[in-house]
């Protein structure tokens, strides 16, 4: 009989409980005997911190609830285990824990810092020859792990950008040519523009969609950014904005860091931006004494299961299960990946990829030829990437006018 | 044959096109023969900018799309008609165009400061013998007009951020007792607590909910909420709290100036707030060194049509409903109010109010008795009148993955 046990790594998503879920699904389904979940991942394990998922989800109504609880049910962490030379004692500690728990393998749920662990315990495992294997699961809102043709988890943040962007639009035509509005609207992801690109997909026959699109990969001249907004302003009185989070000058300066140099910097070496769109408002009303309204969309992004993608929610699902069936085959270093087949009509294979050291800390970039030569939108063979990712609703489980979660009994 | 001009003022909420599709709808059921629009209020109607909403209506299809369809489809205005005494070639400008077009009803569709506008028009016409009679709908997801049990575009803000909480909370407990996390979020309502107050909806047996609430109706002490929080996290590691966008200090100071002083007024002599999250969490950063994320709700609480509330959708359309009503019977000065019967079951009545001065800028507050003597939460009473105003979902109609709406021709 073998046993299994599962964590959840760094930013979470609104899916990436769909991908739990699957796990501890076909896990049991395919004969694993216990499936082990680790409390606040890697960081968790290292303390024996573990809980037997069987408690919670032999109960199918809790699973269907876990399915559509955003965050991570098992908890997070942004723990690096760093390298086996310099820390040997962290590997020796988590293969303990393991053996103690007769655990023969490892899943872990997450994106590029997550995959990096999942390589590091292979290879100690390879070097040591212990019998433990080690699978990844992809997850980020970002999308920006390589291999995969996207990540679970992105869909839905996407569809949320592009929904309640529809919704900012119209509220910000409420008083037409009488007033000039301008609505900034800052939008998640520090490298990679995937995200901010989703913007361009609330414009249809019923929505005139938003004016400018400017991603981190290209480089943000505040100039030329003031100069096509009053360009637009000259055509219409109202217009809305979309900006990543991690938009630069061509001094590599962060947009938000013009505002506040008081950034601080997480355990990983990355800063944590705030208020680039405040930073942009704030240009505008000196610069051309307009009303400009920053939005950010703050977590919300990658918590709002309420309005999930049903095609992200079943692909995340479904990666969940492939990883168990890598696992149970003993593969290691493995990642699991989705590979388009077709985008008209939408077909995906769940597949996996053998060398994870290939996709740990490379981060994917949106391509130059997906960016409008003029920096300021995307173009149409970007929106076509993402339109089959928003497809689909999936019914909350309401109580009270409310949607319902699940969460860890000592919460 | 008589006409009727329906108009929509102040901030837009997801349902006040609800009521707008509620005027048209029984307008023409019960005989009026044109039903027009006046673009962006009161200040369009000066410019004789009217449409006739045959043009849309009549087909059934858009009437569905319009009810879904957040922000004010005729557009806004903020613009004050002033005093007759002072202001006389307004009034006698409306009238000049009312007259124009054979318009017999005038319904406004807004908050207190709209109802100003209906009132004032109404003893212009009493006082100068003009045959036009002139009608109230209420609109705010403030709350704060008086004498109607609740407002339609409340119920819908509500859940919104009823539901938007339940996200934010459990994204904010990823990291566990790894990290200490407090979110502070940033809620509409500049005098009144109603919809600050909602945040208390999150709380069931599957959600912690937030930890303490500060509504604008009290006073902020600075120096109790460093304690506040000081004492909550003693007793558990992630926290969550709603604040008011207009919490003020002792000494009558908005949060938000300790962060900037330089607020911008309306022409209502509104301050424009902004920023009190974030003044709040650099102050927690500062005096208690932790990791505080402020998170606005912004414009997504008037506008997010995808999380309406079906009893606030139905009431908002009835409404609309019933002003066309009291408009066919030669009402004037009237405003359409609900009148609740029983909360539970909850069971309210459409009844009209007939002196529109005792409402017109008259601000409803939170009572003193629905707020927890510790100023930092609310009681159950309160939490029960709000609950029935959150129930239901109403189906939106999607297209490619998002909502669909509609939008004016010119757009």
């Amino acid at each position: 009989m073998k046993n299994l046990i599962v964590g959840q790594s760094g930013g979470p998503t609104s899916v990436i409980n769909a991908s739990l879920a699957g796990v501890y699904y076909q896990a049991k389904k395919i004969g694993y005997n216990k499936v082990y979940g680790m409390l606040n991942g890697i960081e968790g394990l290292l303390q024996d911190k573990i809980i037997d998922l069987d408690e919670y989800f032999t109960n199918k109504d809790n699973l269907e609830l876990l399915k559509r609880t955003p965050s991570s049910f098992l908890g997070s962490c942004r723990y690096k285990l760093g390298t086996i030379k310099d820390n040997e004692k962290d590997y020796k500690k988590v293969f303990e824990i393991l053996d103690k728990h007769s655990i023969d393998s490892l899943i872990y749920i997450g994106g590029n810092d997550s995959m990096d662990t999942v390589a590091s315990l292979h290879d100690y495992a390879v070097l040591n020859n212990k019998k433990q294997n080690f699978i990844g699961v992809p997850k980020t809102i970002d999308n920006d792990l390589p291999i995969t043709d996207h990540c679970p988890g992105f869909g839905s943040a996407c569809k949320y950008i592009a929904t309640t962007l529809r919704e900012i639009i119209q509220d910000n035509m409420v008083y037409g040519d009488t007033k000039k509005t301008v609505a900034i609207v800052e939008i998640m992801g520090r490298h990679a523009g995937w995200l901010t690109a989703s913007a361009a997909l609330a414009k249809d026959e019923t929505c005139p969609g938003v004016d400018a699109i400017y991603l981190p990969e290209g480089t943000f001249d505040i100039e030329e950014f003031v100069k096509d907004v009053e360009n637009l302003l000259k055509k219409k009185s109202n217009i809305v904005i979309a900006v990543s989070e991690g938009i630069r000058t061509e001094d590599r300066k962060f947009v938000c860091e013009l505002l506040d140099a008081n950034l601080k910097t997480d355990s990983f070496g990355h800063k944590e931006l705030v208020g680039c769109a405040e930073a942009l408002g704030k240009i505008l009303r000196d610069r051309l004494g307009i009303k400009a309204r920053p939005i950010t969309l703050s977590t919300l992004q990658r918590a709002a299961s309420h309005l999930v993608s049903k095609t992200d929610y079943n692909e995340a699902y479904h990666c969940g299960m492939k990883g168990s069936e890598l696992a149970y085959k003993n593969k290691s270093g493995y990642m699991v990946i989705m590979n388009r087949i077709s985008t008209n009509p939408y077909k995906i294979k769940y597949e996996s990829y053998n060398d994870i050291h290939k996709i740990a800390n490379i981060e994917k970039k949106v391509p130059n030829e997906w960016i409008d030569t003029k920096n300021n939108y995307v173009t149409q063979d970007l929106i076509n990437y993402i339109k089959p990712l928003i497809q689909g609703e999936v019914k909350q489980i309401m109580k009270d006018g409310l949607p319902q979660h699940i969460t860890k009994k000592e919460n």
